[in-house]
């Protein structure tokens, strides 16, 4: 496991200076606290609603103002045997935007990807660092704006998550280092607990404006991040997954031209599927695609494992990245432009496409029709999808389908993980679309008196649906996601069953897409559960000993000198009644003190002589003041005089929970996860401290 | 607090025999267990999902056989001026009914009212006694069947969740004593902790199937049971709230003649709205139809507290309630009788009613029109729901629905408290629905140019979901349930506000109407948070103390004495190191035993003799025998050389979480809720017990 990743603590500070100010403040503070949560959750859901709009107009109108360009091109070209010239174009255009969206994530490397492994970890309590900083925020929706415009097998609803989680922190903070803003009122809410509270909110409001699902919003933030149920909460995550919905309903509706009419639906939308009835005897077919789709998924986790491990091996220079990065978008382009002219004669009639609301491109059919696969390439994923959905029985033949879904997929599982910030929703429901439709198309010929039921459209939903419960490995909150973004529930039960099976599948070969990310960084992450055979481990075969232990009323000089040598975050305070001079330290256990506080103590001379008794407390501000980026211990320098002087723990210390010595892994691990700990004090018999237990002491175990 | 109540313990086993059971069973065994709880979450998705038809199938029938019966009396005797035949018909038909339904509850008690209350409350970790009995099942499932046909004000959803519970508790356990019979495999379920997984699936299963809302079940075990979260529990309760669903709808296609053909929906079924649009003008609008409905349901709420505090005090006896049961039944009847002979020349032409698959009654109407009001209340109050929702506009006249909405309130209000299995979801829907609904008239009378937003219909739902949730306090489930129980979810958003804004205002004047039974029957049951004033508090202002305790070492004699005149469930297990002379009882903590655990030990004379060391150790097995009655202490008789031996609680005692004096409150309710204990022994300083605090203690403070 990494060292690098420090722990949040997501427990209630216990001290006596915390509840010092909670007397002090009192029950109005509370009811303040809480309208304000409220008020914090609105302007999360608006602020992660607008930038969603942002993100889909302007994707919308540089992909509109692209493809305009090639197709005008292309099309003059065609008769004139100039392809090269479309083709040099849409290559330029494409790498360049493709280079823009790498470079940003050069300057803010963890925008990277689909931010989705980064929110989890932070859920779970481990702080990736800069996770949340603005520059993360400019660096992921610029960069993901210019990774799909630049026609990238990527999504752009994974980053809308992270985005959203930015939002959040930075919003419920109201202080920002590099603009020079804080916002006093809001300091109550800079502790780690509250802080988790808002993201997991920000990050429901990223889900719920991507897809339109608010309960979707939700759900994701249950399923996949929460260490944590607590009702309360979950209604705040709720409003502010509705308030972001909202929000975008009404500023799309207005973009699009009938503002106000909210029944338009969210930012994506695959359309309803009207009269698509499912008989008892599907039930088999739903079990078959849900293990395609599992097998696909597991299939496409391994490949991108593989690839990501050999990048971190041999790509890992500046350079090569962006020369990576160029080829994936050079490559795109090739692949997409060799399908267009390999496909070149297979032409349908135009019709429903305009119903589709997607472009249609004649190239070298003849008037009145339009090329298929054209039609593919030349729309945003997110048409694609619709189009494979809802296209008549028939558009598509069922080899270019096949030699596409092959070829997408590659694509997609190279492309996550090359420097730009990237989604994999909507590029695995193409990858499903595309083979559940050609299930579709078979059950069809097979079945020819059945078309009713072998809608190939609604194999296509299945198999998009499959593809991507098998990548992800999620349940609940996927069904109702695809339901909220499909506005069409009667289709529900299968799209669940669809999903369970390819989860089930899926995890029979390996972990999910993201905990396959997370793991691969090393990241502490606290799994569900602890591995089957932990109840032979106790906390005596866990814990870290000996343990660096502070007395209730200790040297300043032995404090610094510890903080100096040791970089643990948190020191047990035990009583001190043995023996000066015996040199047994073990003592009763008092509370646990954290580094930061040890800091603070230490810069604002919090000190005693001994023999006397503090008198000036510190307060909960003087160690709020410096959250959540505390100043190192190189910083401050004492004097000799200073250094003879002593620090009075007692009122500073967190009243911690302990274990005993013979308790087991599972216990302990219910602990973690059921209270949100950082630190675990282990105590023997006596009550004096015998280990320490942190979360990296546990993710060993998963 | 009473307590008649009992908790049940949440925590896994921690002692030496359970781990050496464990270790002795291995890894298959793991794989083996979890494979057990798939197909037994599959059989009770298809248990409940089969009970849920057999209700609907009955109701239906018995409701169709009554009322083709009077209404054919009814209009031979419109001309021949004998309507006090139908009417003598109708109110015999009815109360008989009904009273087959009262009696049932005086047969078996727990199956009164809908049930929620007792499952919240088993999830919560109170065992209500007899709630999970064969017998409360049989009278809850034939209970409701007859309430509901003999035309009270109480709906059938309600009672699904309990039934759902009883079943999943049913099967889990294999076992049944009044039936002799055991499935030993399934022994390793019979600890609370599966139980009471199995229970919140059952209960999930219970609302998939009354409202055909899979999500929504699992929502609602999240949300109004669960204290606690974990994704795989997740997963087993989607499963069976899936399989229940799938269930129904097969064997309801099959009665409804198109076998086979499942998108037909379930349970219930609102219809769909179609082309149904909203505008952000509305947003107020949803507002305000949010804040009456909170403002309705706190007073109906308030209310039936009235109500059922006077019946408890009032009518006690089992004569008086039966006959309050027959009043309400009579009422009802008198009631609808005289709202048809009020509204008799209300007609409107025969049109869409069709459609919506009621029945039309002619009465005094001419050919070719139907009597609204005898429509209503002809009909299902699921279908007079349907008819509020979809009726054209124009079709009720705003006067008699102003009428027939405050007497169902009215009427509903009584009902629910009197000795019948009842359920309150459609009567609130219900209310809601005509309340709605004329705020849809006014709008649409203010603004006749906007009749395509001001649809009476529309409102109709959104009133329904307003007082639905200002009743029940609930949001996020409430929505999804109400999604997915009109198939619809364009309005979703909408819904989400109303239920929010009408929480939100009910939550100002009082609880939610579960929660006041809940509080009525002072049952120890755990909020999510506790009271804000809670940090003043500490363990030793909550723990009990002296605490009983036993040495760890403990002669037969003493345990005996300690179990005969203490009816505690849980003692603290002490080290003996003191002093035997000195009578200092305070020892270092080692764990918890329970009472019946001791029991077992006396009952199968698991004795030694002092300096003796244990040899024949008793296993998970002997334990786990009696489960979960277990039998008292007074069955026990011991000889007095018996009396004289001791008893080794070492390897069974469990390994118990600790928590210092000090720790106040607030963190003393994490730890219950979070890892759900049942005891929690509070030490000092040295590790020596000092107090003991179980839920009741804690339930004090909410
Ligand atoms: N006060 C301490 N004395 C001795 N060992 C400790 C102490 N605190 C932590 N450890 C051990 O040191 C190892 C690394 O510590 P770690 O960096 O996780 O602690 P931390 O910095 O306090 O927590 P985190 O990094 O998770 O925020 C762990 O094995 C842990 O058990
Ligand atoms: N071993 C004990 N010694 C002293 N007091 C105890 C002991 N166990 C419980 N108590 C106290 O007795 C009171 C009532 O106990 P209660 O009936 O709740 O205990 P229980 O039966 O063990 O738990 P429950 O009834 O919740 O299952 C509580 O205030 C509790 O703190
Ligand atoms: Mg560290
Ligand atoms: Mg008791």
């Amino acid at each position: 496991l990494s060292g690098h990743y420090e722990s949040l603590d997501y427990e209630c500070d216990e001290s006596e200076i915390a509840h010092m100010e909670e007397k002090r403040l009192g029950y109005q503070h509370t009811r303040r606290i809480v309208v304000l949560k409220w008020l914090i959750m609105l302007l999360i859901g608006i602020c992660t609603g607008l930038i969603a709009v942002f993100v889909d107009f302007t994707v919308k109108n540089l992909t509109k103002f692209k493809f305009s360009y090639v197709q005008n091109k292309l099309e003059t070209c065609l008769s004139e045997h100039c392809l090269f010239k479309p083709y040099l174009a849409w290559i330029g255009i494409n790498i360049s935007m493709v280079l823009i969206a790498g470079l940003l994530i050069l300057w803010e490397p963890v925008a990277r990807g689909s931010g989705i492994p980064q929110v989890k970890c932070y859920l779970n309590g481990v702080a990736i660092p800069h996770v949340l900083r603005l520059k993360a925020l400019i660096a992921k929706v610029l960069g993901v704006i210019f990774a799909v415009s630049g026609g990238l097998a990527v999504g752009k609803e994974g980053p809308m998550i992270h985005a959203g989680a930015i939002v959040a922190g930075g919003i419920s903070q109201g202080k920002s280092t590099s603009l020079k803003f804080d916002l006093h009122i809001l300091k109550y809410f800079r502790t780690d607990k509250h802080k988790r509270d808002f993201v997991s909110a920000g990050a429901a409001a990223g889900v719920a404006a991507a897809f339109g699902a608010p309960v979707g919003g939700v759900l994701f933030a249950l399923e996949e991040g929460a260490s944590f149920f607590n009702q309360q909460l979950t209604w705040f995550i709720f409003f502010a997954s509705m308030t972001s919905t909202f929000t975008l309903n009404v500023v799309m509706s207005a973009i699009d031209g009938h503002f106000g009419d909210l029944s338009s639906p969210g930012l994506i939308n695959f359309g309803l599927f009207k009269d698509t009835p499912y008989m008892w005897f599907e039930l088999p077919l739903f079990i078959v695609v849900g293990c395609i789709g599992g097998i696909f998924g597991a299939l496409f986790n391994q490949l991108n494992l593989r690839l990501t491990k050999f990048r971190h091996h041999y790509i890992n220079k500046r350079w090569l990245l962006v020369i990576e990065v160029i080829l994936v978008a050079a490559t795109t382009v090739v692949v997409a432009f060799l399908l267009i002219i390999g496909t070149m004669y297979e032409c349908r009639p135009i019709k429903t496409q305009l119903e589709l609301n997607s472009p249609t491109i004649q190239l070298y059919c003849p008037d009145g029709q339009y090329n298929v696969m054209g039609t593919i390439v030349f729309s945003t994923p997110e048409q694609a999808v619709r189009n494979l959905f809802h296209s008549e029985i028939g558009t598509y033949y069922p080899w270019s389908l096949l030699v596409f879904c092959i070829i997408y997929f590659c694509l997609t599982c190279w492309t996550y993980g090359v420097i730009v910030s990237s989604g994999l929703f909507i590029p695995s429901l193409l990858i499903g679309a595309s083979w559940g439709r050609l299930v579709g198309i078979v059950l069809h010929t097979l079945f020819p008196s059945n078309v009713k039921y072998f809608d190939p459209g609604k194999y296509a939903l299945f198999g998009a649906a499959s593809q991507l419960g098998g990548t992800m490995r999620m349940t609940i909150s996927l069904a109702v996601i695809l339901i909220e973004a499909t506005g069409d529930i009667g289709l529900g039960l299968p799209i669940m069953i669809v999903l369970t099976v390819a989860k089930l599948t899926g995890d029979y070969f390996n972990e999910g897409f993201f905990d396959m990310h997370i793991a691969l960084q090393s990241v502490p992450f606290l799994p569900w559960q602890s591995d089957i055979f932990a109840y032979q481990l106790s906390a005596l075969n866990i814990m870290s000993a000996p343990v660096i232990q502070l007395k209730t009323v200790e040297k300043v000089e032995n404090i610094y000198h510890i903080l100096r040598t040791e970089s643990h975050h948190g020191f047990p305070v035990v009583d001190h009644h043995t023996d000066e001079t015996s040199n047994q330290r073990a003592g009763t256990f008092q509370g646990i003190i954290l580094r930061h506080q040890l800091i603070t103590m230490l810069r604002k001379r919090n000190f005693i002589s001994l023999n006397d008794s503090l008198r000036d407390y510190l307060t909960m501000d003087d160690f709020r003041e410096s959250y959540p980026r505390h100043p190192p211990i190189e910083s401050i320098h004492l004097t000799n005089e200073e250094r003879e002087l002593y620090c009075d723990l007692r009122p500073y210390m967190h009243l911690a929970y302990t274990v005993s010595h013979s308790a087991t892994l599972p216990r302990i691990f219910s602990m973690f996860r059921g209270l949100g700990l950082r630190h675990l004090v282990v105590v023997n018999d006596k009550n004096e401290v015998v280990g320490m237990i942190t979360r990296k002491d546990l993710a060993r175990f998963r």
